[in-house]
């Protein structure tokens, strides 16, 4: 027997892909989307003109960014039917598993799902980035008891959501901190729900399959799913004061603390920064200011206890305060992380499908060999 | 700028994951599950005695074969308001994505869809199985206006899915070709759809979510849908003289012959050597032997011109013949191979489960850096 060979576990390290979307530079903390410093996006930018920037490598005119969000805003709804189901579904469903579902089941409402020539997956991507809300704020309005509503399509995609969800317009602070939140989080590299879409697409499947597995990706706890986690966690700290035990108790136990570290960033997460910006302005507007005050409190003790170990806040971190402040139940912040990275796995999986290789990796055979086959009574 | 090392596209030749159960050898055509040769379990064992096999490294005892079938068998049936739903689709839907968003569905009937310790993980896995027949074989009724019907748990996993799909129960060859059948294509190393499984898995999400995805994609044409295309092929040779000139036509226009040709097997797929049998007698007992000879012959061209070359027969050539035999339509064929591959793509989830570690390679950016956010009136 010869040694086996080192494998990069979970890849890491292994180039699976090109694009020409985002730029990570984990050591300086720098995140670029086609080579704009994601700050410069977050503070100028609105999320149909970031979607549209990923999709086409460049900032669009007045008019292509006009006619891109009338494209969107003209797909704003669902079928009928679609939203009937919605309303049939298990009222303690959890939204992940119903977001998955429901952009699953939306290929059965399309005449021809499969087409996959790089201008029919840019529609299909664009209706799915589209339904998406109309899914997520229906589905939570069913388990309320209140009754369907209809997107309003003279609403950009943050205002919508937030007027499907709550029945009222958002307050300006709210949608532009809402939007932000979807600037920051549309692409991040080769993550793994973004890798996973870019897999499912090699097969020459189809949108609906690959943005389905993606949304099944997101919602596990080491990926989307922290952001949740890190709410949870909040929540259980009574007090500013009970912040240093806490998170030294942890610390002494090894457990994790939700929010911190990154396989990629070993530095601060550039989009911690401007999230904890929008979280203080927002905490302080809706009368959370002790709930920022207990993450910043965190932010310190873990900077002077582990920070040298390149253990940073990163993008879940603050993305918790800031979606509790707009009033999001906990168990929507993974499908509004979906919400906005929709954008993202549709733009990989487009180029993708424009130089496209089956993905198909091998495996280490660690059994036995040339076994028989003893019969049952034999055994 | 330096020259860009070689990218594997497609992770060609990157191990990626270690496993126990299937082996494969593609230079000298050995395919073993869990070391016993693929040809030793077609010919002796069955679909259930399989799965025990790839999730537990080892064949059963008598009472444990007993007891994981009864388990098994007592998941069959699946919720009330489910085959409701399988009723209210579009007649007009494709199989393959009705099974992925009812698989994805099911989670929302299970009061913890989340549990992924290995024993839940499992559990989960047995009843997905279980419940794709059941769901596959409901919508085939539901399109043909057929009654729902629901399964007979004193049948094995092939039987129980003939009758169901037919209304009546199979005779005994066509059980044990399709029972055949599910043993061929429950496990082959890590193809595109059994990576996506433990690529999911591997943010510790659940077993729906990977599940989902891995249905999504084996649909695509690179991958299990390449076994409608085999079928699609053959009806459009008219006649067994027709074969020579429709192929080398192919040939001359460099166009792809469905069904042959693999990246794991140079030589020929053992799984295509035991369907090959399989087909043969089934299309005699059926009057579909002209079918089984366009086979053989188009098989026989082909190791003529280009066998030379390593393009040999892959299991999708023979498991077309096969699969019409049986009476199944064509839309059905990718949704059979998924039916068996639940039992691989779950055995895969377990081991990644057991030696998690979330799946992130890397990109490399091929874009511009350090680009202005231009204001819009200045594009």
């Amino acid at each position: 027997m010869t040694a086996a060979p080192a494998i990069p576990k979970g890849l890491e390290g292994v180039v699976a892909a090109e694009t020409e979307m985002s730029f990570i530079d984990g050591q300086k903390g720098i995140l670029e989307y086609v080579g704009i410093p994601i700050g410069e996006l977050s503070a100028n930018s609105n999320f149909e003109e970031v979607v549209f920037l990923l999709w086409n490598k460049r900032l669009p005119t007045k008019n292509e960014l006009e006619s891109f969000t009338r494209e969107l805003r003209n797909n704003y709804d669902i079928p009928g039917a679609l939203l009937k189901r919605i309303f049939e579904l298990p009222k303690d469903a959890q939204p992940m598993h119903v977001l998955r579902t429901m952009i699953s089941l939306l290929a059965l409402y399309d005449p021809n799902p499969n087409a996959n020539d790089v201008a029919s997956a840019r529609e299909k991507a664009l209706r799915i980035l589209a339904s998406a809300p109309v899914i997520v704020a229906n589905f939570d309005r069913h388990r309320r008891g209140e009754a369907p509503i209809h997107p309003d399509d003279s609403l950009g995609f943050a205002a919508n959501f937030l007027y499907m969800l709550n029945g009222e317009r958002p307050t300006p602070t709210m949608e532009r901190a809402f939007d932000v939140c979807m600037i920051l989080h549309a692409d991040h590299g080769l993550n793994n729900s973004t890798f996973t879409a870019r897999v499912i697409i090699s097969t020459l499947s189809d949108v609906y399959s690959a943005l389905t597995g993606a949304v099944g990706s997101l919602r596990g706890p080491l990926h989307g799913g922290a952001n949740e986690g890190v709410m949870e966690m909040l929540g259980k700290i009574p007090s500013l004061d009970a912040v240093e035990s806490f998170v030294m108790d942890k610390l002494a136990k090894k457990d994790r603390i939700m929010g911190f570290g990154h396989r990629v960033y070993k530095t601060t997460d550039p989009r911690a920064t401007d999230l904890q910006k929008l979280a203080k302005q927002l905490a302080a507007d809706t009368g959370n200011t002790p709930l920022y005050e207990k993450s910043t409190k965190i932010e310190e003790i873990m900077e002077r206890e582990v920070g040298a170990k390149g253990i940073h806040p990163n993008v879940d971190f603050y993305s918790a305060t800031t979606y509790h402040c707009i009033g999001l139940k906990l168990d929507l912040f993974t499908p509004m992380f979906a919400l906005s990275r929709i954008s993202g796995w549709s733009g990989h999986m487009l180029e993708q499908l424009a130089d496209n290789r089956l993905y198909r990796p091998t495996v280490r055979y660690v059994g036995p060999h040339n076994q028989p086959y003893t019969p049952i009574d034999q055994r």
